[in-house]
């Protein structure tokens, strides 16, 4: 059968608008490490798209460099970045974060939905060993927006996480590996879920929606900004050729083109997810933007994979469907059918070994 | 006048078989994270193009971050890199091997031609504090083929270097930025100026020669690779999409694309200093590859700038040439033309502001 | 009234025995640096009492350095080490183990009595994303023992851990700040508790028990033992005139003296709990050896305060009692005299303001 | 014959005044980790013999702690720290102060008698990579005082160096590890040759000159100040018991008990050096403090070796003498005697193995 491909949106390819952007920069030469036109109108266009004159932006190739780069210039070695105990940064980056920050540890918060509690928040800041160097101490509040489980955060409960953190004098971060598709599911302006409610540095996030090797620290701090200058650097993330990757984000956020990719990984999981609750399939998450977790006996989940559909196995009994920009209407209403007829025990294909599940996919 | 680009290959575009991969990278979904299948084929292909059956190769995306981190995975924390005095690791990348390797101590050693001088290594590793923790312990020797002077090291000369390190117990790096350049001048395979010549881990250069943000790690020691696996990660270096880089550099080592990419900077380089001579202007290095650091009266060289002539000024009164794929006899002539009129003070073009030249471009 | 000493074991002093090698230390000159025979002595010594021909010691002079050290000669910077959630190393330490290994996580397990459950270790085992490398790589086991509440690991839970750790590939370090009270409490001879329980590396902890500046790693790995050499020397840990240190825990080790100081301890503290049980206070943990935690109302432990009974506030309503080698039986008797007055409101003294309770004071 | 020690002020020991204050610190008990009584009194008396109210002191335990710690809280991780190019920081430190400022480079600068020039420190700031994050950026530039070569910088030179650095933004740092032999030397204010020459931390370095194991990092700066309480304690620096350490540096401080002890030694030199001349030996350093150097033929080494002189071997026909505060005229005298008859041949003594010479022995 035609595989369909549920797996993850950093399976997906590269939409043309941004392979056109790569075309476009390759006319004449220009100089190296960032000290070209693209990059400079880059900037400007970040500053446009999220209504702030000062913001500066770096690009870098992953999201693990743009998070734990972010981090780093928010806390000193000696710091502590809280977030959510089922956080990317916390279970999946390697300890990243403490490499390039020389130390910073990272604590994990209790919340519903994969999301911090405000009480969670308050109970650690209340408990930590303030001005005693036994302790690190508490520098960065963290957001996975949305999360990995596929909620997003509203934007009252993140300015809210992030008055609280502020009045102790933490900064906040926000690693937005999928930030468009929290921005078009929430249907707000990128400000607002950003520096206007309280996001000092974050990571942009292009690469799952669309670019090809092509992530982003934007930074509102003027201090964290002047880190990241040598920061990036010395961890080897400024790229001598870096007008490729500058132009495929400038690509990424004009004329919308972000929430245009967005909206349909997030509409396509919308239909997904009508068509699972129709067929009575059981989904652990509240579905805020292009990923589904389902409960589903093993020798279904056995069927749907001998039928072509590629997906991540979680954890015995529990599967992860995400949507992508390239996600169709035909991709959704085949895997639907396929779920249908595995529900039904109506396939006959002989089941067959499966890639291993990279267990730290997203 | 038209600009004629001379400054670095780093400013440099990307040519079209590359580009060409790239769009063929991204027909259909892939596993991200280098589980993909164009990663698999590039581990293959450079297997065979350094005769090596265990080679393994790691795609990073910034000339630093595959010095750094191959570095890294052959000094323990308390070693010592020896390398050339001018060696590009210890002069301009941020000090970013001390970061990634968490403390190794960069000790440059003297030698002509910016390359490192037989007796200077054999009294530094007399000299070194061996076994006494008060000192850190030579680990590593890197090469820099060709050096940021453009000489090129006789493959004789890697060999007896090697085998001077290897007897105290060293392994041996190569940064090969501009590698593709020094196999092309020494017209030898390309096992013979690495693993043959007694390198253990090198960086495989194909940004400044074509690719677009596309480096790579290539290790034939199997415990450096078990380390790169990890370094290469919590780095921020494995990028999700990484079939897209993987692709260039498969197309890059594809039916000798990197070598005739170079041979013909070697050209037009050759072509350009041997009009300089012809001019009588003083080049002060061995012009092995594609570069040229000229002595010309400052005057001079305002009028070269004038008349759109691209280049980086080193010091006052020497600036420096550098040849790309990209140049063409048409440019190595037009600039030889204006060269011709700035010594004889023909131009009346007024001199105008130029871009501030990065001290760190190469 | 009199103070009675009940915070720390740490604000004890140093008996004469130690106070005497010092004195024997001083006569004549010596080597720096631990090339000295004091030092050398002490290895014999170690050796001998742990009953392990190759053991190495390396003095330091806290117990965070001999802990981060430690467990940085055991783990690589992208490691993981599985420790009780409670443990002094991830919770009081400044996350000093993630600068020295460069990175190294700390992962906290569950389990009573602040004891590492073995059902803990092995589901987080089951759940390691072993060789991804997204996620970092479990590398070594370690216990707190005792716990900081004062529960004594028995021997064979130790040694299940760590067969369990190692058939996993992990090694086993152990946190022995107070490992005499341990040893003491169990009865069982050093290496009981140590190499033959399966520990590679651990922390001696002179210093709670009677030494001055003294602490001690002791490794019984040969490979973790070659890294300390330089470990301990560039974080700044080998002192110039170590004799002094060496001097004195090669005392402390002499004709049982730690043990008997230690005996002590527990021995006050056995007095000290079963008085507080008959007076029908709580005691929140089991009185393994020289710690207790009361749950009592707050008016009767500020009225405790005001009788210059010097403890910790551990939380609202609970305390906490530490003997050391210096309690005396007069200091007990005393201590439970003035509970007994302040549970039944005999005090007329008022309260006065006290020393603020540093949070990782143990 | 009886050994004559001159290898290091390191091998001696301990006088009675710190040991006398060792025994007062040791009466009752007190808080743990520099909460104590004299630690305060400590930071009381360092304000008063420098002078500076906001003075902060950070007891720690070798001088390479204090240099790394005391340089890492006033560099950046991407700075630069300048230094001679045969600082003990740069070549026998392992380079700590890389791993504890996590990366921060060190710049070797030229300059006679082992002190930095000032047209150095111009070149290497007119040179650097200002702004331009391929390069480290100075931070700090750093003197040993003595030097390694036992020579003194005159105030005025500090002062100008430190105007010099100032000037670019760098804040000083002085390696003290014989400060008290400097201050001696130059006969000035504690504060004259500290923070009035323009210093912002130093190492205050009274382990060679009499203390068991204690330095300290003074800091003017309150911003480093800021700092070292958490590097100190992360680094694992902060000792539990530190009032026996405290206590050790208030009894060297106070009634010029240290520079009574540094007097001593430098005029055991002062008349061992005069001795040497009239003995026609060449003296290759200018003896301004406790330290010369000799060269002499290498069987007269043999002999003096031979004849229980002890001393340590620098290069082939080089010998460093170092006198402490134990030296006596006796000792200066006998070893004079024995110079006279090694160099007129009268010894019989055969020659025998001596002990090795840790090359890092100062």
């Amino acid at each position: 059968m035609r595989p369909i491909e549920l797996r993850s949106d950093n399976s997906a390819g590269v939409p043309d608008p941004i392979l056109d952007a790569i075309h476009s920069a390759n006319a004449g030469s220009a100089l190296a490490y960032g000290a070209d036109e693209v990059t400079a109108r880059l900037e400007a266009r970040v500053r446009e798209v999220f209504e702030h004159p000062t913001a500066r932006v770096f690009p870098v190739t992953s999201g693990t460099a743009g998070n734990a780069l972010g981090l780093s210039s928010l806390s000193p070695p000696w710091g502590a970045v809280m977030c959510h105990e089922t956080a990317h940064i916390l279970n999946a980056e390697a300890n990243a974060t403490s490499l390039l920050s020389s130390g910073a540890q990272m604590i994990g918060l209790a919340g519903d939905d994969h999301q911090i509690a405000v009480d969670s928040l308050r109970a650690a800041l209340d408990g930590a060993g303030w001005d005693d160097p036994h302790h690190t101490q508490p520098a960065v509040l963290s957001f996975t927006q949305p999360t990995d489980m596929g909620t997003v955060y509203p934007i009252e409960v993140i300015s809210e996480l992030c008055s609280v953190a502020r009045a102790s004098g933490l900064r906040a971060h926000l690693d937005g590996a999928r930030l468009a598709n929290a921005i078009s599911s929430l249907g707000c302006a990128p400000a607002d879920v950003t520096w206007r409610a309280g996001i000092d540095v974050f990571t942009l996030g292009a690469t799952k929606n669309g670019a090809m090797s092509a992530e982003a620290i934007v930074s509102f701090d003027d201090a964290a900004s002047k880190e990241l200058v040598y920061r990036t650097k010395r961890s080897g993330h400024v790229t001598s050729k870096m007008r490729f990757q500058s132009a495929q984000i400038e690509a990424y956020l004009t004329d919308g083109l972000w929430l245009r990719l967005a909206a349909n990984s997030n509409e396509m999981m919308r239909r997904l997810s009508d068509g699972l609750s129709a067929l009575d399939v059981e989904v652990a998450n509240r579905v805020d933007a292009n990923m589904a977790f389902l409960r589903l006996p093993d020798e279904v989940i056995d069927r749907l994979e001998a039928d072509d559909l590629l997906f991540y196995r979680i954890a015995p009994g529990v599967i992860r469907f995400v949507t992508s920009w390239q996600t169709t209407v035909d991709d959704v209403d085949a895997a639907l059918d396929r779920m249908s007829k595995a529900l039904h025990h109506e396939t006959a294909t002989p089941a067959r070994a499966v890639d291993p599940v990279p267990a730290a996919g997203r």
